[in-house]
């Protein structure tokens, strides 16, 4: 099997993997739902088939496992390598934001059989079941079961269908009660290594197909409510109005002005509710979410601290009250040197210029740096597009992000069987 | 029966209808819902009471007709005045926007039934089936049907559950192919005269009970939709985003910045939708009501010509594309001489000032002026709030409602008894 071969496969899987979706004309696959479960299964097969023993643990994460050379085992307990991605998406998605890094750590585990060969650690392919939070707008709610850091209050969160979380795990086939005995022991790993795209536009700006990642940029996610008052949109004059909806307008704009002001900070409102939302009603209530990230956790918590201001100063100035609520935050995760080494050397290897570069999306090596050293190998993808349908990656890129993640592994084999 | 027993009735019946909701915990009673059923049969059983003939139109229009005195008509063939209002309601509404005119008309027929008294005209009390157009985002379905000017292709819009309005009206026991022969014959009609809270600050500031409408602002119901691109929120830099609600933000402001500029110009945004709608996720479409009111239709259209240049301006500066559609315009409406004259007639006869205002809300006389003669006479409410459950008028001030529509019929019968 060449890498080419391997490479149009994944592109094939991406292509199947994202016909299985909530909404008959886009890609949106949530947490726990029937679509989830379609590409569960779907992976498992495809797992199996690569002489992998597969399991989904309690909250629906699909792990397959490919044991180490039992030859080789001897002197010293099993290790076992964790690669991986996550198989949820966003609304409206593309196909590759998350899938691909699976598929591809699922290639390498498929050559490997392909050869009958085992490498001195067991390698076990993540599909995690909930990295982008948007059924309960959490996030790497697969990875913090697996580094033991879910937070079970988060069971009784209800989605907009009003069912909770509890419920869904259960539907799905999950056990939210076993949910912590589901945590991963660190003691046997010897890292989490994800391939996923970039979704920036880095890589294609050098004409690099692949860059490794140095950080996983910190963020916050926070839901801002104006609280004004409601009245007719024909009677009420202009100057007594207390009109949520304008008051959230200028804090949009003072969230661009900052975020453009300050090199580096990205700052987005991607939600917005106004309430009781009818044309002729002046709006009472407007809901709306704040997603704040920069590299350096003080600018970070700078800008919050700058915006949750500015957001009193317009309220004040409108007469209208304000609820900010820290929804989530991360801290900026520096991936680990080692295994980053490991993966610049591969690229090396492979005759490739090394670029390192921060990530400004998180990840689920966020939850797992709590258990394991983490680290991520970035594909290059066109005009850095992602959580879109235009989502695009070549089946020459991800060919060498297959090679590149076997060499890697190749290099953590060497290294084992030398220690 | 006295004038405030009437009264007592009409608050506790506005308190009956006000529970008839589509909602549990607030009052959302749209066009041709089970909770409009409700109010429907409701209002028709207290009509039969009053002895009147009850029907309900092809489309869900209640009418409750109390014959002239039949002693009356030798010489001349029938008249009748239309008293009404209407019984649907916006989102999380108030009691009393609608219902009090259709009740406070009731009333006046109530205690001629007592008197067994009946005038030289009939009258009809309308409780219009549709005036807030909250279902399918129009407004004065019902009057229209009544006054002939119903727009067949509206049959064919859809709802937010997918139902087509032909559908809904169906579903109601109303027949959309009766519809164009529900138009009312304007020949026997002496004029329709309504009843309706303020719904703005004027008259509590001058401390009158009620007032006579002079006009009915004319009005703009405008959709906007900026289109700009999609993408991930952690890594798409600042200065690479098309973030449509950012322009919309921006426009939001502009609205209101020009209409507070402006004398006498009214402009709301009510609703807005970002898409797809995720926190992590830059906006790609959002969009969102205009609502513009100004009592001199040249100055009307004037504003809407600038926002709509000003809305161009701000998606060519952020490179994301505008869509402009104008849903509904209606021009300033005046209220007839000669009906304004009785009512003002009637507010003199009681002792109280008489105070003319216009109308910034838009009402059924809208579409019953392309009929018959219009009049309309408003009641304090309090601090000028209403589509919205604060809304609030005092028994006090719906006595004296009743006495002026009593008067005003009375006058009418002395004028008609005279010709």
């Amino acid at each position: 099997m060449t890498t080419e071969s391997s490479a149009r496969t994944i592109m094939e899987r991406c292509d199947i993997l994202g016909s299985f979706s909530e909404e008959p004309d886009r890609l949106t696959r949530r947490f726990a739902t029937p679509a989830m479960r379609q590409a569960n299964e779907t992976v498992a097969g495809w797992m199996r088939a690569a002489g992998m023993s597969v399991r989904q643990d309690p909250i629906g994460n699909l792990i397959g496992r490919y044991e180490a050379d039992s030859t080789d085992t001897i002197n010293r307990g099993p290790t076992t390598i964790l690669p991986g991605s996550h198989l949820d998406s966003v609304l409206d998605a593309g196909k590759y934001d998350g899938p691909l890094g699976v598929l591809t750590a699922l290639a390498c585990v498929e050559r490997l059989h392909e050869r009958q060969q085992h490498l001195p650690f067991a390698i076990e392919v993540f599909g995690f079941a909930d990295e982008e939070g948007l059924r309960y707008h959490t996030a790497y709610l697969g990875s913090k079961v697996v580094a033991g850091i879910f937070d079970p209050n988060a069971l009784h969160l209800v989605d907009s269908d009003g069912i909770s979380m509890a419920e869904a795990i259960r539907t799905f086939g999950g056990d939210p009660s076993a949910i912590p005995g589901a945590k991963r022991r660190s003691d046997d790993l010897l890292g989490y290594c994800e391939v996923h795209i970039e979704q920036g536009p880095v890589l294609e700006s050098l004409n690099l197909p692949v860059g490794v990642v140095s950080t996983i940029t910190g963020q916050n996610r926070i839901s801002v409510s104006f609280v004004g008052e409601a009245g007719h949109a024909g009677t009420v004059p202009m100057s007594m109005r207390h009109d949520s909806l304008c008051a959230a307008a200028e804090f949009i704009l003072a969230v661009e002005t900052l975020a453009r002001n300050q090199p580096g900070l990205v700052a987005t409102v991607g939600q917005i509710t106004a309430q009781p939302g009818a044309s002729n009603v002046i709006p009472g209530v407007v809901t709306l979410s704040l997603d704040v990230r920069h590299q350096d956790d003080a600018m970070r918590e700078q800008a919050c601290h700058r915006l949750e201001e500015q957001a009193r100063q317009i309220a004040t100035a409108r007469q209208v009250s304000l609820k900010w609520q820290h929804l989530q935050e991360s801290r900026t995760v520096p991936c680990a040197t080692h295994l980053t080494q490991l993966l610049a050397q591969a690229i090396e290897t492979l005759k490739y210029p090394v670029h390192t570069l921060s990530s400004g999306a998180g990840h689920d090596g966020v939850a797992l740096s709590d258990l394991t050293s983490v680290a991520m190998l970035f594909v290059r993808c066109r005009g850095g597009v992602s959580h879109n349908p235009a989502e695009s990656v070549t089946r020459e890129d991800v060919a060498v992000a297959i090679e590149v993640l076997e060499q890697f592994l190749m290099l953590l084999a060497k290294e084992q069987g030398e220690s």
